[in-house]
């Protein structure tokens, strides 16, 4: 039947009938129609929201995510009929009772992600069964191809190819803004494409907005890269391995880690850009996604395995994940670290040692420095200031201000500083918490919003020393960050209390 | 901080926040906000959609399902806070790795699905997790407490209550308008809540829909089954065990099939309506739930074990479920030859021996009927006409007309009669078939539509007899269902072909 298009201003998928023209196409609240624009050719299945009073008969309400498949506007006329079933749905569960997805049981289902129809509850029903059942390495590797093949890629004439990833779970973590520009500084490419934060406090895609525009197209990341070496763009504005993005979204509540979802996510994006050598940091620690050495060692065996099934060359590096990389917390402020670094301040030396072991190891497998001799090099580059003019030309061409330093990104206006009630040594930063309390002060929306820590974990302080500051682009967000600070405790002092326990217990004798 | 409400006619949860709000608030699309209205005290959790334009700020849309927690008219003052996570959130992935759900843990979950804390994607991977781990018989009895605790409950100061179930999958199963009836004659109390079809052609619900408004209260159940013995209501419509309503909408594109799930559902809502005696028909064949008698037996012993626990005697009849029970299916029909026989019609057969035996358990169950008499009881009380007496009653007290007779109820008024090709013996009735063109035809939302049986298994027809016809309430959905049954060939006749296999053997010898 024949309905003629509303465009709703609703940041949603699905489609607005009216309740009587839901009945003469035969669906309830809750089923899908196909929307065909017959002029254009395009057409999509969406869910249907139902009304009485918000759309007349005969017309239809599209939401706005919806229309950006359809690319309707008010007037055009579209046909709509009850849509079938999604092939996905006996695919998933097929998953559910136990049996192994083919190639192309795994094309299938996340063609229907990619073209939006699964709903959210299909599509979590999917993700729980593979969270449970796992995947086994073909799976994961069908699983890589298919979100690389349902999105756009990058083609480069000239190879090799150079990309990193961080497996996550530790704040502060801002080494690709050190990385990329010594990468490509060294006359190779490295498109790098980067998340926002979904429960930290700021992604890689997060920090480099501060300093330029993050979303482009894969063509424009191409073009970019060809140009100047590299960029550093949001991954989710590119349309490379978009099921990505969507599969994301389910797991977050439950902050599921699906180990092979998450191989497959990882490589698909590093496949998908061309990379042939690929360096992959493994963050170990009690708040990360690896809690031990041999966690980490398991996984780096499986990144390289799938690497090897892809032709790409993988290596990887189990860091150090128990505190925060570097002082600082949240977008301004951990650009303005890196910055410093890159301008030539030679701390804080964990994060300036981190970025040139993991930019040296691509260095190594590129063949650019000898083995042995990547840190070296990495290291030549950033203290020549190399790295500092490349991270320009990089914000320059993405649109940015070229002429940034560090002294002209500032902290949000609102700040408090936390101060040692004892003198004594700091035995836990809380990864967790530090994180919690820098996203209520703002992070990663409000890019002033986030921490500074003076001291860090081992380090002695005393009595009234400030041990990190709460920065914020609104008072009322330090305000509830401040009080969630006194009940998270994300900095822990102690010092006499270890010495009056054994006290008191000879005071018992 | 403060909002004005806006009521939206869309007919979901959720509220539309601006942009500009949402961020203040600090929510993303998709995250969740808390509503306080202060004035009443109402208060729930919603997903939030965002607008830049159908929404000014300053002002919160308010959805449809959301405002039946809140009860807001336009303009009212809401307070709007980003909400906390649900507890139900790490209980669910606790089921995801496997471990076993305490009796606390499930009544927080089922607490969280039965105030709208969970979006879709999140109670989804509860139903999933349920599913793919299954549940012990500990975790089925945890589940039906919190189930029946969720809801409203009937207290009746008179017993034994009578209740029964089927487990359903087998189409034209319509004999709860037979047993109520007979049931409440013979004195007893049977308060049946049933439900509408989801993938049927016409669930309980849908057929006394026909007859009578189906949806009340809880109190009201109960004061009408005080005054005439029984009634036939929708459950959706109750809050009797709600949490159920809302699971099973996730498990419908799935048509997943979680045995601890089904179990605590059906016997969640016996518990609440008071039952001590119920009885379970579970039709075992190839198209049903059930696919053969072992498999029957094994849920009929979890249904008793399970009634055990809750102090519910459960006795389970295994029926007939290869074909359609009756000649009917879709509302219309199904409801005519059900009156048809409360009438004095003595066909068809199959039909009445379910109905009776069915009942005449429940009579021997009680104590009404000596063992061995109850199928005679039951008998008597349907030919008496005291079975059709007491319909009656139900109809009128529910608020239908009482004077109904199987004449006046009449199928849709397009019709299509589909002929045997070739002389021969059915051979195959395919339930899903049947079912499938019935819901194309437009059952259960259009009354008329359906499927009226000429010939069943293993009767035979001559080329050119009726099969079957199809009905229908509108022109187009008749012609689809006739296009559809082409494809589908829910009937099979053979006969020659039969013979015709030998004859070519022998011919190559």
């Amino acid at each position: 039947m024949k309905y003629s298009a509303k465009i709703l201003d609703i940041a949603d998928r699905g489609v607005l009938l009216n309740a009587s023209d839901a009945r003469m196409v035969g669906v309830l609240e809750g089923d899908r129609v196909q929307i065909m624009n017959h002029a254009s050719g395009l057409s999509t299945p969406a869910v249907v929201d139902i009304t009485t009073t918000m759309i007349p008969v005969g017309v239809i309400g599209i939401y706005g995510l919806t229309n950006r498949t359809l690319l309707l506007v008010d007037g055009t006329e579209v046909e709509v009929w009850e849509a079938k079933k999604p092939l996905a749905l006996d695919l998933i569960k097929k998953k559910m009772n136990h049996e192994k997805l083919t190639k192309d049981d795994t094309r299938q289902i996340i063609q229907d992600i990619v073209n939006d129809s699964l709903s959210q509850a299909e599509l979590s029903a999917y993700v729980t069964a593979c969270y449970i059942n796992g995947l086994d390495m073909d799976e994961v590797e069908y699983l890589t191809h298919a979100m690389v093949e349902s999105g756009d890629r990058l083609k480069f004439s000239n190879h090799p190819i150079v990309d990193k990833h961080s497996v996550g779970g530790v704040p502060g973590n801002k080494i690709s803004l050190l990385i990329v520009p010594i990468i490509a500084a060294s006359g190779l490419k490295i498109p790098k494409t980067s998340s926002r934060a979904i429960t930290g406090a700021a992604g890689t895609a997060d920090l480099m907005e501060v300093l330029a525009p993050v979303e482009f197209s894969a063509v424009e990341v191409q073009q970019m890269t060809e140009k100047v070496g590299g960029v550093i763009v949001w991954g989710g504005a590119t349309n490379i391995a978009p099921a990505d993005d969507k599969i994301i979204v389910v797991e977050y509540p439950f902050k599921i880690d699906a180990r092979g979802q998450m191989l497959a996510s990882v490589m698909a994006k590093k496949f998908a850009v061309g990379a042939d050598l690929v360096v992959i940091d493994i963050p170990v620690g009690s708040s990360t996604k690896v809690p031990d050495m041999a966690e980490g060692r398991k996984m780096a065996r499986e990144f390289i395995e799938l690497g090897e099934r892809l032709g790409i060359r993988v290596e990887c590096a189990l860091t150090y994940g128990d505190s925060p990389v570097g002082r600082t917390i949240g977008p301004n402020l951990e650009v303005r670290e890196a910055l410093a670094i890159l301008e030539g301040g030679d701390e804080p030396r964990s994060l300036i040692q981190k970025s040139l072991s993991l930019a040296g190891i691509a260095l190594e497998m590129s063949g650019k420095a000898a083995k042995g001799q990547g840190y070296q090099m990495a290291e030549e580059i950033l203290r020549s200031g190399k790295a500092l003019r490349k991270l320009r030309q990089i914000i320059e061409i993405q649109g940015g201000d070229p002429a940034v330093t560090s002294e002209s990104i500032k902290p949000g206006e609102f700040e408090f500083v936390v101060n040692a009630q004892n003198t004594g040594y700091i035995i836990e930063l809380n990864n967790r918490a530090l994180v919690s309390l820098a996203r209520i002060a703002g992070a990663p929306h409000d890019h002033g919003a986030g921490l500074l820590l003076h001291a860090k974990k081992g380090e002695q302080v005393n009595a009234g020393d400030p041990i990190f500051t709460i920065y914020a682009d609104r008072d009322w967000r330090l305000k509830m960050a401040v009080e969630e600070g006194r009940r998270l405790m994300p900095v822990i002092v102690e010092g006499m209390l270890l010495d009056r326990i054994p006290s008191e217990y000879r005071g018992q004798v």
